[in-house]
C-alpha cells in the first residue's frame, strides 16, 4: 500500500512547500478566494468561497459524530437535491454547531447569497464552517460580503482561499498533483485545516478538505475514490483523540481536463484512485504537522497483525495514548507505554514475540527491553515508531502528535 | 444508587482524613506492615505486607489489558490452586512486567520467602507489583527483607503498609468502615494506589487495591459484592485513559467478627455489598482526588440516558475527553466539548433536549447555550459536570480530574 511504504517523513518538507506555495494551483476550470468578512474578530480572512463554471460531480464524507452542525445538514439536503455542484463556500470563526432550526435557516441562506451572486441555484452549492461551537453565524456579515466573495474569483486564489478556512492553525495547507490520464494532463488540489478536536471517526472523515480536479470522472468512481482514499489518510490522523462536530471532505471533479472519461475499474480509475490518495495523504499529514502545541510528528507503523483492521486499532491505541504523547514530548523511549496501550485493546497480541523500534532504534526485541544509550536518537521533531508483532501479514500506518504544556495551554484558553 | 446520590464531593474531607489517619484501622485478626527494602532508590518504604493468622476467603479482579504482569499470573495460579488465604505482598518501585519466565519465577519466590517466613503455603499468598515496567524485580532484596516483613507485622500497621505500596502517589489512600451484621460489629478496611496510567476496563479493576473485613461471609457471596462495587468505584474512574498492565482488586474476609455467615440474598448481604462499595467508592475517589498534576476533581454525571451503559459510555467519553478536561484545567465552561464527547460515541442523544450544568450552574439547556457572566463557578477544586438528556432512565457517575501542565511534566520526565 501507498502509505505504509512511504517511509520518509514529509513534515519539514511540507512546512516548506507550504511556506513557498511551490506549484500549488486550481486545477483547470476552478476559481477561488479567501476574505475577511469580520466573522472573526482577528480581522483576518474568514470566508473562502471555491467555484467552477463547468457543473461538477461530488463526493462527500462528513464526521459521525452524532452533534453534527448546521451547514452539514444543509450540504447533505443539497447533496441529495442536486446532481451537480458549482461552489463550496466555508467560513471560520463560527462553526455554526447546536444553533438549532436558526443554524438551518443561516446556512441555507448563506449558500443562497452566494448562488444569487455566481446566477446558480442554491442546491449547487455546498457550506462548511469551522470555529466556536454555539454562536449564531453572523449571517448578515456573510451576506454583505457576498458580493465581494463572488468577485474576488480568480484562478491564482487558491492561496487565500486556503487561508480563509483556517483557524488555529498555524500555516495554510494545500497540495497539488498533476498526472497523466490518457494522453490528457489532469490535476488535484487540495486544502485543509485541523489543528485540534482532531480524531479519526474510522468510518467517515474527520476535520475539513476541499479537493478540487478537473478529471472527467463519474461520480461512482470518485465515491470509491475518495472513501478507499480516507482509510489511509484522513481517517488514520489522530491530535487528541477527540471527534469534531463539523468534520468534511468534499471533491469536486468538472471535467474541464477534458480526458476519456474515468469509470469503473481499469487503469485511469487506478491512477487518479493513486493520486487523489497522494493529495489526501499528503493533508492529512499537514495538519498533523501543524497540531495543536506539536513538537513531534509520529508515524506509527503497526506491522504482522492478523488483519489491517486490528493493525490500525492498535496503531491507534499507541496514538491515542496521553502517557505515550507525553514520552515523545520528553523523548523518552518508554516502550512499557507502547506495550500498555497495545494490550488494551483486544486482539491477538503476543507481547513475547513482540519488537518495538523508534526512528530504527529496536528498544524492545522479540519479548525483551532493549538497552539504549541515551535519547538522542528521539530529539528531532519526527518520529518513527515501527511495531512488529510478528503474527500475520495486517499492517497500517497512523500519523499523530506528541502532548505538549503548549497543548494544554492552547485548550486551556481557548474561548 | 449510593453514588450517584452521593452529591458532595469529598475530596476535600479524603485529603484532610488522609492526613489525619483517622479511624483507619485494620479489621479483627489482620496484621500489617510497610518498610523499605531498598527497591526504590528514593529509600522510600517500598514492601508491604497485609497478613490474617485465620484463613481468608479471596476475592480478586485483574487488569483486562492483554499485557499482564507477572504477579498478576502467579497470583491468579494460586487463587485457582487454594481455598483459602493469609497474606498479601505489595512491592512498589517495580511492576515485574514483561519480565517473562524470569519475572513469574520471581514473583512466585517471592511468595515463597513471605510464606516461610510466616510458615504457611506460598499459594496462601497473593502478590502485587507496581512501578516501571520491562526491569527485573530485584529479588534477593526481597528476600533478605523477608524475616523483618513478617517481623514487622501489627494490628497498627496500615498506615505504614499504605505508604508503602505508593509510586508518584502525593498521600496514602485509606478507607475504613464500621457497621453491624446482626449483633455483631464488622469492619472493612481498604487502601489503594494510583496517581496514572489509570482508565477504566469496564469489566474488571483498573488500579491496586487491597481490601480487609473480618466479617464471616461465602466467597459466591463475596464475589458478588465485589463485582457490584467495581462498576461505580474503580471501574468508574479514569485520569488519562490508559490502561495498566498490573491493575488488581484484592479481598480477603477472616471471619474474625463472628457475626452469622453472610450468605445468598438477604439483609445482611445487601448491607455487606453497601458498605464494600462504600470503601471501594471512597479509595476510586481519592485516586482521582490525587491524579497526576490535577488541580481539579471532576464528577460527571449523566442522566436520563436510555440505559444505564449507555449513560456510562456517554460519562467516560466526557471524561476522556483531552480538550474537556483542558478547559476545565482553565476553568472554561466549554459545554462545546463536552456535546462534541458527548455526540462521538453512538447513543441515542439528541442536543436539542439535552441540558448541561457545571456547579449547577446551567449553561446549556434544552438545547441552546446560557450565557453565563463569568466563570468564577469553575473556580474551585471541585467541579460538579451534570449532563441530562432527558431521553429515559439510564443513570450513571463517573470520576475525574483535568489535563494541567503538571500532568504533561511528571509524564514526559518520568523513568
Amino acid at each position: 500500500m501507498f502509505v505504509i511504504c512511504n517511509l520518509i517523513c514529509l513534515n519539514q518538507i511540507l512546512k516548506n512547500m507550504s511556506q513557498k506555495s511551490v506549484s500549488c494551483v486550481l486545477p483547470l476550470g476552478f476559481k477561488a478566494c479567501g476574505i475577511s468578512a469580520n466573522i472573526k474578530k482577528s480581522g483576518k480572512k474568514d470566508l473562502a468561497l471555491f467555484y467552477s463554471k463547468a457543473p461538477c460531480v461530488a463526493s462527500a464524507a462528513i464526521t459521525i459524530n452524532q452533534v453534527k452542525a448546521a451547514p452539514l445538514e444543509v450540504s447533505r439536503r443539497h447533496l441529495r437535491a442536486s446532481k451537480v455542484f458549482r461552489a463550496v463556500l466555508v467560513n471560520s470563526g463560527n462553526a455554526n454547531c447546536m444553533t438549532g432550526i436558526q443554524g438551518i435557516r443561516d446556512a441555507e441562506d448563506s449558500a443562497k447569497f452566494v448562488a444569487d451572486k455566481l446566477a446558480i441555484r442554491k442546491e449547487e452549492v455546498l457550506v462548511s464552517s469551522t470555529g466556536i461551537i454555539g454562536r449564531r453565524l453572523p449571517i448578515q456579515k456573510i451576506k454583505d460580503a457576498a458580493g465581494q466573495l463572488a468577485e474576488s474569483l480568480s484562478p491564482r486564489g487558491f492561496s487565500s482561499a486556503a487561508e480563509a478556512i483556517l483557524t488555529t492553525d498555524t500555516f495554510p495547507k494545500k497540495v497539488s498533483k498533476k498526472f497523466r490520464i490518457g494522453n490528457s494532463v489532469v490535476t488535484i488540489s487540495g486544502v485543509t485545516k485541523g489543528a485540534g478536536m482532531v480524531a479519526p471517526s474510522m468510518k467517515m472523515a474527520t476535520m475539513l478538505g476541499f479537493i478540487f480536479t478537473d478529471a472527467l470522472i463519474t461520480k461512482k468512481t470518485l465515491d470509491e475514490a475518495l472513501k478507499n482514499a480516507l482509510e489511509t489518510s484522513f481517517n488514520a490522523i489522530t491530535i487528541d483523540g477527540c471527534m469534531s462536530t463539523n468534520d468534511t471532505v468534499v471533491v469536486l471533479a468538472n471535467g474541464a481536463a477534458e480526458n476519456k472519461a474515468i469509470t469503473g475499474n481499469g487503469k485511469a480509475a487506478e491512477d487518479f484512485a493513486k493520486n487523489l490518495k497522494y493529495v489526501c495523504v499528503e493533508l492529512a499529514k499537514m495538519i498533523v504537522a501543524d497540531a495543536e502545541g506539536a513538537t513531534k510528528f509520529i508515524e506509527i507503523k503497526v506491522r504482522g497483525a492478523n488483519s489491517a483492521d486490528e493493525a490500525k486499532r492498535l496503531a491507534f491505541s499507541v496514538a491515542n495514548s496521553n502517557l505515550f504523547k507525553c514520552a515523545m514530548f520528553g523523548c523518552d523511549p518508554n516502550w512499557g507505554r507502547i506495550a500498555a496501550a497495545l494490550g488494551s485493546i483486544p486482539s491477538g497480541l503476543s507481547w513475547q514475540k513482540l519488537d518495538i523500534f523508534l526512528n530504527k532504534q529496536a528498544v524492545f526485541r522479540s519479548g525483551k527491553p532493549v538497552e539504549v544509550k541515551n535519547n538522542k536518537f528521539l530529539r528531532g521533531r519526527d518520529i518513527d515508531v515501527d511495531i512488529v508483532l510478528n503474527q500475520g501479514k495486517g499492517s497500517a500506518c497512523v500519523y499523530t502528535s506528541d502532548l505538549s504544556y503548549e497543548y494544554v495551554k492552547i485548550n486551556a484558553e481557548y474561548n
